[in-house]
């Protein structure tokens, strides 16, 4: 019998697909643009896979944006000595057969499927330089949380990627702390895909080991809109412990935050899907950002300090050079809310926006009047579905 | 414009319902049926709207189950004369409107409106007693969590008070550490309701306040089964703890959790609907029960010591007589689901159970082979919707 319960929403990926077939003609063959410290991880996962799976190619080649260490070796020379990226993920091994090289286009040259990992702000460039160098097969996807929110609407980096390059590009994400996966810790991910489905369980095979569990959902918006819009959140719940709230409270901010995430990607991309929030990159990536995570961090210490610090000071002085995106996320959101007449709608995103620029005391996080009801709801779905 | 992600899915109660409306011919009157830590809190909140809302008499009837207390003085005489709980919430005024009555039958013969909030196991008992002795125009709310599962299905305590005194009963839960509401911080909670909205929009009114904000959905046996599955995956979430698996782990282990929560709930009732697991009761619970929560609590020294010492052995020396609903729940949840053939669908529920009996070392909480493809899905609603 196939229940319903998961008949509706599940089909396993059969795992002996790779086994027992013939050597296929061409291989896949792997590239990682980036090589941080989640970059570093991910060609760890990805060279474990091509080591066993015939589809594949052994190698994984590694772009590494050139650094000359505290010795005077490149970064990319001792990576290929040592096997590790010493600066980025120090002690752990990455495979022998992941290959850093520090020419992009060459790194690139011979890729049919790409691997996006770097900082946000640096893809537009990368693509820029990217523009008529690859292969016409390729196919790409993203591991990179953070895109940009603009007034016309959210720049989402798999569009741009697409957009520039002219390949199909899936996303990767999920409750995903590197550091933790490289200690092979259990984790799971999320893959978005936008149609074709065979591609989404290549990249599954590509990720997933048995501590690293991958599902792929049809909805690349609603996986890539939960990589950012968690961050505003994690303010949220940061404000909340920095008050002394208890777990009442940040649990209730949490919900309320992952509510107001679904309503306004569907309000932004109506093809999202509610079960998309179900998934590791939803609820899962929620709760590990606002358990630790720099933005929660950094909210409780402005709670603490009453909101008489500004987040930039905080920011400066407690995250060395690193940024805090849920602020500025939640500023862009704000800009993208009042311009469609959705303040209103989201009081969470809205209050989140309206004490991190001082213009509401930290205690506003969990103020609500009670006679605008905008939380008090009867869902009746046999009226309204 | 009314959003469609908003518009399919709420109604927004108008708090102006009460307001500016003639005084109501009958005023409906309240008894909550209970008064331990739970009990108690409920009676502070209700008593702080009847006193507001014009269709409530004043008054609330709190039943005592009479305890002499060590000066000799009878608990129900001392919260008449304190207007507080001495024994179960001291410290916490609970209204000059909260009268205890130790008489089960006085205390519910006026009442329209009955609030059980007892320990589960005395509910039969209880409903025993008040067979044939309450008004016929009753309505009736359950704030008891932890129902028994048997074989042949759950026994729903909501199921159970309607079949008994043959009256309504909605369900109220979420995410509800008592002693958080007592101080007053802001907190959730959600109404589940069989048919009658109007009826769960006035257990709304009762019990809504600024700083706990209540919702209601239709779906009482989603809202209920929250309430119980939570605590097997709490179970889960400790042992986490206990292997200092990181926070990656854990998020993962609380979404496996609550995707079989909701398929689980959905085999069981096929009315249950996906969006009651958005809701206080679903992951707002869940995040505070896998937080903080006494199962969550034995489950960590569980795995510190290596399975070594059993759960009972543990519970008798961490809980100083409270049970541990989470260990209970995934015997009986084990029950039905071998009775069914459904085990390999929940491989969390029954890993939960196979580690609690010593079947399994705590260890085995992460570990699922990859030929065995449990969490490798692909979803596609375009297919399977």
């Amino acid at each position: 019998m196939a229940p319903a319960a998961f008949a509706d929403e599940e089909m396993k990926l059969s795992s002996q697909v790779e086994q027992g077939r013939d050597e296929p003609l061409t291989k896949s063959k792997v590239t990682v643009v980036g090589s941080g410290n989640w970059g570093s991880v991910a060609s760890k996962l990805i060279a474990s896979n091509t080591l066993k799976l015939p589809s594949f190619h052994d190698e994984v080649r590694m772009w590494v944006f050139e650094e000359t260490l505290p010795t005077g070796e490149k970064l990319s020379d001792v990576i290929n000595k040592t096997n590790e990226n010493v600066k980025y993920l120090p002690g752990v091994k990455l495979g022998k057969n992941v290959t850093a090289d520090s020419d992009l286009e060459h790194a690139v040259q011979d890729a049919n499927m790409l691997v996006f990992v770097t900082p946000h702000q640096f893809v537009e460039g990368i693509c820029k330089r990217l523009m008529g160098k690859i292969k016409g097969d390729v196919e790409a996807i993203s591991l990179i949380k953070g895109m940009e929110v603009k007034t016309e609407g959210p720049c989402m980096i798999s569009s741009l990627i697409t957009e520039m390059l002219g390949i199909n590009c899936c996303v990767l994400m999920g409750a995903n702390i590197a550091n933790e996966i490289a200690a092979e810790k259990f984790s799971e991910a999320t893959v978005g895909f936008r149609e074709n489905k065979e591609v989404a369980e290549k990249w599954v095979r590509l990720f997933r080991t048995p501590y690293f569990l991958v599902s792929a959902v049809q909805d690349v918006e609603g996986v890539e809109l939960c990589g950012t819009l968690k961050n505003v959140v994690a303010i949220g719940a940061g404000l909340v412990d920095g008050l002394d709230m208890g777990s009442n409270t940040k649990a209730a901010i949490m919900r309320i935050g992952l509510k107001e995430m679904r309503a306004l990607s569907k309000l932004m991309f109506p093809s999202v899907k509610d079960s998309t929030f179900f998934e590791s990159c939803g609820v899962a990536d929620l709760i590990t950002t606002c358990l630790g995570g720099r933005n929660r961090k950094v909210a409780e210490a402005y709670a603490r300090n009453g909101g008489k610090r500004s987040f930039d000071e905080l920011e400066a002085e407690m995250l060395q050079g690193q940024k805090l995106q849920g602020v500025s996320t939640a500023k862009e959101l704000y800009e993208v809310m009042r311009s469609k007449g959705w303040t209103d709608l989201f009081p969470l995103f809205t209050t989140v926006y309206e004490i991190s620029i001082g213009l509401l005391p930290p205690s506003a996080i969990v103020e609500y009047k009670e006679d605008v009801p905008k939380f008090y709801s009867v869902e009746d779905s046999a009226i309204y579905h």
